[in-house]
């Protein structure tokens, strides 16, 4: 018996990579790809069976890129799982601090503090940041994980600020509406006063509960957007589904991405 | 007679310096800071009269720095300038790019044309890769301004996807509610079904139109989100002054963060 293909926006040891194991297992056979947009493609294209890519973070909210390709992929949210993400502090030598712009932001208090003075040098991802400063020298903020991978000296854990989680993805060309406890929905709703409220009212009338809503812009249509709201509940639900149905029809479109579990208690 | 003290996200010749030439004109002194929090806080200190910084790009999105910054700070929003943003590839010599990573995600298809396989070499910011690229040697993603600035020539205008605009305000302690046509917002809305669309209705029921409403997590509650929203009309304007109250009753809290005018139609 083989295991699932699973796609995971890389490189390996990135905290998504975490997140698609903690889905799929060790079984699996997994695919690193450079972008979210490649993810996506690998599952359209048949090279994978599942992708797993970043989708919000409590701090710095929706990850844009993964919003847009759920609008413009017809592949639907199979899964999701949440985790905790510790970020280290990891290097020696010249004081040049690799990572993510936004890693780089959490840390700047630690650096400040333990590296004062520092060059922050940006790099594409978290895993990137680990290799160059395996490569070049120096120090990264990265996972716990990917220090060790790279055979970084830990300098300081828990970097971050404040308590940080990611919700991350799986998409595949089929959800689990009959596990579904969270519905994604994608929408565009008329552009004039009221038309939100009026959007809204199906599923406030039913008590169904939005975990979630994000506007994106509309690229092609300046000032205009489209919603992204998360749904307590599966599809299957009688009042989940009545509130789609009825929400639908006041809206120029509106999209079921997908019901599905939700994993839970993870920490990276 | 002194012109005002204006902070801008930095370096220099970057779009939000270009956006704060166009609000406050030729005799105002500038100062070039290297975080929006910067920006706030050169403001909030007494150093610069006014900061301005990007709050929204049509293809990105919201700038989540500055609506955190709005939301942990007591300067209010005092005009916004609309931009269209004209991305130019420049430089020559090595097969290298700098850009700011969305930058080089707008360019992508250019840069797969013109210079396949170059080397993608993240920046802070679009001027700082201007910079990087005069000083390194290679290639930047930039403004025209910037490219011109550093003495990079031009080799391709234009190669973002797609119209982009970018929307930037000026922070002060004061707003110019007399001259409001815009009226932002920020709210926390209690947690429970229903509760969004609640705090809807009395926008809805006055006609009061929502240009914008975006939805950030609050770092402190994982899962937990404020909302920013952009109101047609200014706070002294009797329907949106009594939307803003019933919803101001509807809500864990609700600060008005100003009223102010829109300068359009300005190309970068």
């Amino acid at each position: 018996m083989v295991g699932p293909r699973v796609a995971f926006l890389g490189p390996e040891h990135s905290f998504t990579h975490l997140a698609a194991l903690a889905l799929f297992g060790g079984d699996a056979e997994y695919l690193a790809e450079a972008s979210i947009a490649g993810v996506f493609a690998a599952v359209e294209g048949g090279r994978a069976d599942y992708g797993v890519a970043p989708v919000e973070n409590s701090i710095e909210g929706p990850v844009g890129e993964t919003l847009d390709c759920l609008a413009s992929s017809m592949l639907h949210v199979y899964a999701a799982a949440e985790a905790r993400i510790i970020l280290v502090l990891a290097g020696s030598g010249p004081r040049r601090v690799y990572g993510h712009p936004h890693a780089l932001g959490e840390a700047r208090g630690v650096l400040a503090r333990l590296l004062p003075g520092a060059e922050l040098a940006p790099a594409m991802s978290t895993g990137e940041a680990a290799r160059l400063a395996a490569e070049q020298g120096g120090y990264c903020v990265c996972s716990r994980r990917a220090a060790e991978a790279h055979g970084l000296p830990v300098v300081a854990e828990g970097v971050e600020r404040g308590e940080n989680y990611t919700r991350f993805i799986a998409v595949s060309w089929r959800d689990q509406a009959e596990k579904g406890e969270r519905t994604s929905i994608l929408a565009a709703i008329p552009d004039r006063p009221g038309a939100l409220y009026e959007w809204l009212g199906p599923f406030a009338e039913r008590g169904v509960d939005l975990a979630m809503i994000y506007s994106r812009p509309i690229p092609s249509r300046p000032w205009h957007y489209v919603f992204y709201v998360d749904l307590a509940g599966g599809r299957l639900e009688e009042k989940v589904a009545g509130a789609i149905e009825e929400a639908r029809a006041r809206s120029l479109f509106l999209r079921v991405l997908g019901s599905y579990p939700v994993l839970r208690g993870l920490v990276f």
